[in-house]
């Protein structure tokens, strides 16, 4: 299966007074490439909510390499890096309309119940596991 | 009783590249100052959740005056406009450190229990409804 | 002309814990709207913006009428409801996926030059000020 | 110098529908901090950029241990790792008002003048640069 690639259109309110996207933003973009791909696999974040499944973000890393403004198309690649039972490592290529490579990123995910508790995926969702691990990154 | 102004400092990330703090923040100011007023007249909003009454926003206007930016200190004065028995409606007026009148807005809220139902103050918590009451501006 | 509709989806990241988007998201979403808007019409925001003029929020007013929540693809129709020399005002009206009013509101806008000048559309902007009287709901 | 720590009350607007602050805020509390941290140490960075210097995110790293949520004080340890001619990273130590460790996170930033061009903090800042160095953690 082949993931495409999601894009964000650069919003005004998204800027601050350097002139360019706050970095804090990308952070919010990670979050709508995540969603996007939870889409695209069949098992919407919507649906895993209505399981009592959430799942926080444990770890993220980023590295700014180009600035992104009001009005710039983020193209953004998401891989699949990791999946143990309890938890699942993504990272990100995000690229402009130019296709200059404007961030690097990652972030680590575990799953937890309505509880707190962690869920071992591989036991309680073997169908989502299985998914996930076949789309880690060769 | 006396409600103390709020005081917020205008964050850089708060700010777009006109260069002054995004006019969505002051939404956001507003909420702010609510949740300082409602711990001020000790009935903190944490408390009233726990109650398992939300206060939803059912309607806001807002009049910008003059800019604001990164590091200035905006001191909100709030008053109670009008209680009724499920619905408030309170106005902000906004200054920046130099006295100079940044923005005027208002805002109306109902109360909500967790099934969604309006829920009349004057019945199920007549002393909040009461200390409303007498808030309000003479 | 005809101003086609802007959908947005609405983020995770601007739930609160209500479990609601949360209502300072649609004063952005205004501006998501206002940006399309100005592309639909060939005057984009990032042109206007290059000649030297920028259009802040003069002030606003928002009626929520339904919540809306994660997941949700908010329909939002743009309308000009004013144009004078040095300012315009423009209404929205959003729809969730089912059709159901989430939210009315209006916006209303001046037009500044570098220095914070007022800037005279009619004078300054003759094609833009007359695209948009055209545009005026009848 | 002893840095004081930085406090952070988490707002309602914060909070996502998972119930706790969300975690591209805690991105923007690190901006908090660095601001305080340039005001405490007297290099406010309004004033540097009165200068000319900005100085954006290079990178950063975020691990989030413990969630937090509305009325929480998060209490935010800054310190300086490292300081290059034309770079610095810090960490931060984040507590909640009970003490726990809620996030671990550094980042590094580099300074720009206004063309974009890397400024050499040793040569064009001494005293600046003098003044991190000293600050480094032992």
């Amino acid at each position: 299966m082949t993931i495409k690639p999601y894009k964000h259109t650069v919003q005004y309110y998204e800027t601050d007074r350097m002139g360019f996207a706050h970095h804090s933003n990308y952070i919010r973009w990670m979050e709508e490439v995540r969603s996007d791909f939870f889409d695209q696999i069949k098992w919407p974040y919507v649906k895993t909510e209505e399981m009592g499944i959430i799942s926080p973000v444990v770890s993220l890393e980023c590295k700014y390499k180009h600035p992104t403004t009001y009005a710039d198309v983020v193209s953004i690649e998401i891989s699949v890096e990791e999946v143990k039972r309890a938890k699942f490592r993504v990272s990100y290529v995000m690229k402009n309309q130019n296709g200059d490579l404007v961030c690097e990123a990652a972030s680590e995910h575990c799953f937890l119940d309505k509880a707190g508790n962690i869920v071992r995926m591989d036991k309680q969702f073997p169908e989502f596991y299985a998914d996930m691990l076949n789309l880690i990154k060769q």
